[in-house]
């Protein structure tokens, strides 16, 4: 089969780096770029001569593109991708698929009936660390999964029309449906607005999943040190995963404590500690990103449904409305409920 | 005046810290030593001879000694510190001062109205590290708080009458209080019991504090690396208090994000960001041990209120019966109200 | 003045990085790209597809350019340079300039005598970290500099024509110069030849520098863990110079000791020591690579000496060299002369 | 049999370490101590009330002691530790042994002869980490050792009668001899005396070990940061032993070069990388001094020759004898020779 022809449309801070990896793929073309900024375009031809340009996205439906990967603001996602969609393009949209969960839900269920790929970039899912960390956590190694935290802090840039929920936690929330493999039970979200008003720059989120995991998330726009940590506490095993670092980027603590058989006679409780060894495991390393588009590519080909596809998008999507209600009523526990698609959809997504 | 005739209850884990201690200041004197475990008293006698050791604390009573230092199991301070201050002894409790509010009050109440010196152990309180990151706060460097991140998480020992929470976040809890030198508005917690059935092993506390101040603490029995850091994000700097650290203990960041006035006709909002250097101040480090010995000697003397007094010990057992509700119903949110102490205590306070 | 048009002759490991930045500077503009390897060129190609690709440097005569930089093995430097500084171009040439300072003697003196920039790849003399230690020396705050500890290791590539002197040593021999302003007085080198038959992978450097200043530097290939540090002890401060760290690369430590005016009848020494602030200050960090090519620009438009010019990769070629005697006897002490050069380049360097 | 009745002579910096630790033991009875200060005297008898105390050791002559612990100054051991060994006590030393190789020789032939133990306190042979690592490279796992790298270095107390060679390198030089198990063939040693004239206060040494090992150390009392690092590169592993490190003192990574059989016509050699996990080995830890404390006890009632014997002290005052003959000439390589025992005390080690 040929290449596939795709359009790239939005080249701020993200969708560069999107091209770069498109450009290189040998199952991909990218034939055309659009961004309404000329100075991104002037840029974009100054390192790919031969790519067609444009300030309207709308002329690729002329010219015999069959994908499109969307990196413009969150906000016009939605009318984007749906017209996209509409032109029988196969989508890819950055993250997060749209800023509502209703118009989310249209997104799939029309892609879904139509037989479109429509994926989301939820790049941690293609990090080769964190495949290495769900390969040990399935292999049973670390245990039954007790819980996590993770951390996503830094002096960070303040989106315009994002706050550090809809910006940083994707990246958590993903993570943690894809090392769990569930959706999760409950959510809560606590933080605050310091330097605009109504608009979150802290937020700490408690998350409940089946089998009586919790999860907990600290994302921050205002910390003095960069942190991007992910600890799981298992019942055998304890494992870091701190992407900051070069080398050792996930490390594995043979720690544990265990609860001894009832004993004496006033039921006092009885615990062991274990002290192990410490075992950084070498991680192979590619960009995620090449990963990424490898794995879009590959899903128009062989018509199948991405890893991290509109529904992963969606859940998304419904977990950080459900935190965003949480926050307005001082953290209030919220119930997580998935999207109901229609039944049309359900069928096609079979 | 002449040395203070101190006893020591309790020589377990923490008591012989507090014995070594007593023992060198030339203002007071250790007279005897009481523990349950007779071979508690011979080690005691291996490295102090010259000590009087009983089973029986009562026996100091008829000592002639004026204060008692009380490091006992929490569940029995309230007991073992009550019969004290009936015997007109000046007494120091191990933090936390008990496990039930209503007898921490009754104990404070008969200190004040009977002119003892009540005092509880909050350790970091008269830490040399943490006095600084207090003195930046009041100089007016940091600026603003707007909010302080607590983490004390390692694999640590379970107590047999303690949770994590009552164990590790009074440390936190009195820190913030000492930082922030006002009471809470509420607190919120969340947590697990992932060894022991009803023995939370980690929790997340959340606090509001007036002046729209947030507060986060994590404490965690149950994590493979050892963390003990505080973040103190400001209007106009940032800091972090790392205690695990030996010579960089704190660490300003002259980092922030200023709004600026200008906002165009949509609204937008606009921020710059400021990047400087990093300081980390010279700590001429003492043992706070010794600090807080001497601050309880020199309390009895001259008849002052300790900073660490029965009212402060008091103040974190409410608020950590506040978090044990708050963990009893999904983390909903307590409002936090201090002791209504009596009139009489008032009068004999002021 | 028109943009100067520049030949880049080799695209292996490093050439692409300069390609890169001449590519966006404004005032120059890349011509043409030579290279023996056909996929390398075609790799040159899909990225800039306007370039000329030749596997011939010599076409370049033609073409009238005015610049090459030649980022090709060391051994083949002094034939390329040479053959293009007698077309009249003006000639970059990456560290180390040559591998035999005759040829580099005779390289500096043609380019002198005819008026053309010879520039050398010292890039860390372009590194704004290393220009900001240069700052702090030349401030005074160090003090007189006591001595120099430079570390450069990790396990590397084993070079084909380059042993690990050759590979690393430049970096920091060139950074001392640098840093100190003059040339060393004697150097000595031990190593070790662990992988292949007389190429050595791990070397001290030990040197002397006038005013009593010593400078250590141990480079190696076979190291676990990569560091790239260099310490400054200095009569007032210390300072440590992180490459690897990202926000705190420079840390000024107000440390030191000092010697007390004599006391004692029995001529004790006696002295004190400084223990204060640790300061990291901010560096706004721009890709040295960029600095460097446009000084290089600069240097032809206005008809300046390079900072790192050719005298400046002669001098490192003969420390390395001196370095290798020294190695070949047990690491004989061996004194240090600067190139001889013919009064006509002393003339034109004027 | 009973308790070794032991003395303990010199109480200043080391001195209550080593007491301490023999106070504790079961096997071994502190009788008395002495030392010239009073003040030093008053300090033990107010921790140790049973203590007979003196300003002259001798007088331990009377009172049926039968070992001696020595921890005064250096240049002090050789007149005591003789008088005791005359009066037929078995002697524990503080490292250095002694500070001129000919008095050691002479103590180690006179306590050979007699059939005296005379033990030198290289504390690091009894450390558990260093201990491990001693046991991966007899293991077999790190493969034949290429070289080891040693860093000791900080702000340090510069001491009345050491300089920092004498000082720090016992230390590294002991670990070195303990680990390969052989005597060096030669050393080398550069360095500076920057504050004091003629107190060397940094030093590089350079040491070669049969089998074509290479060793360098490097030792400062000037150095803004705390260093005890050490790193081996094995044939087959790396190791770095880090001291200040809590948990991960020892860190074994699986990396390494290999040469491969083929070359090609040209003569080129090939090599491959392997990397691999990093493993750090857990370790329980002991107090070194504990276990060093008891070895000499045990040496004592066995009539066993310590690990760190007379002959032990007196290799490394060779060392350091043969480092500063160096350090007087530049550096000049300086060959090892053990001492020329007489062949009685050969006889008696037998």
């Amino acid at each position: 089969m040929d290449q596939i022809r795709v359009g790239v449309i939005g080249t701020g801070y993200w969708g560069p780096n999107l091209l770069r990896n498109l450009h290189y793929l040998p199952d991909s073309e990218v034939v055309a770029v659009a961004d309404k900024r000329d100075e991104r375009l002037d840029h974009v031809r100054s390192l790919y001569s031969c790519l067609e340009t444009t300030n309207d996205y709308r002329d690729f439906f002329d010219m015999g593109i069959q994908a499109v990967v969307i990196a413009t603001p969150p906000a016009t996602h939605y009318k984007i991708a749906m017209d996209c969609l509409q032109h029988g393009l196969h989508t890819f949209v950055e993250k997060p698929l749209t800023l509502d969960s209703a118009q989310g839900q249209e997104m799939v269920e029309y892609a879904e009936s139509h037989g479109l790929v429509l994926m989301v970039g939820h790049t941690f899912e293609y990090n080769p660390a964190v495949r290495k960390v769900k390969e040990l956590i399935d292999s049973g190694e670390i245990g039954d999964i007790l819980y996590i935290d993770a951390v996503r802090v830094n002096l960070g840039l303040f989106q315009r029309d994002l706050d550090v929920l809809w910006d940083l936690a994707p990246h958590d929330l993903s993570i943690l449906h894809y090392l769990i493999g569930q959706d999760p039970i409950s959510i809560k979200a606590d933080g605050g607005a310091n330097i605009f008003e109504g608009k979150t720059d802290v937020a700490y989120m408690h998350l409940e999943f089946p089998g009586n995991i919790l999860a907990h998330v600290h994302v921050s726009w205002l910390d003095p040190s960069k942190v991007r940590k992910i600890t799981i506490v298992g019942s055998k095993k304890m494992l870091i995963y701190d992407d900051l670092e070069n080398l050792e980027k996930i490390k594995i603590y043979d720690k544990g404590v265990e609860k001894l058989p009832y004993t004496d006679s006033f039921g006092d409780f009885q615990c062991s500690y274990r002290y192990g060894d410490v075992t950084a495991p070498y991680i192979h390393f590619t960009e995620p990103l090449r990963i990424e588009c490898q794995h879009f590519v590959d899903c128009i080909k062989n018509g199948d449904r991405p890893l991290s596809d509109g529904r992963s998008g969606l859940r998304i999507v419904r977990l950080l409305e459900a935190a965003e209600r949480s926050l307005a009523c001082h953290g209030e526990r919220q119930m997580y409920e998935s999207a109901p698609l229609s039944s049309v959809a359900e069928q096609a997504a079979k």
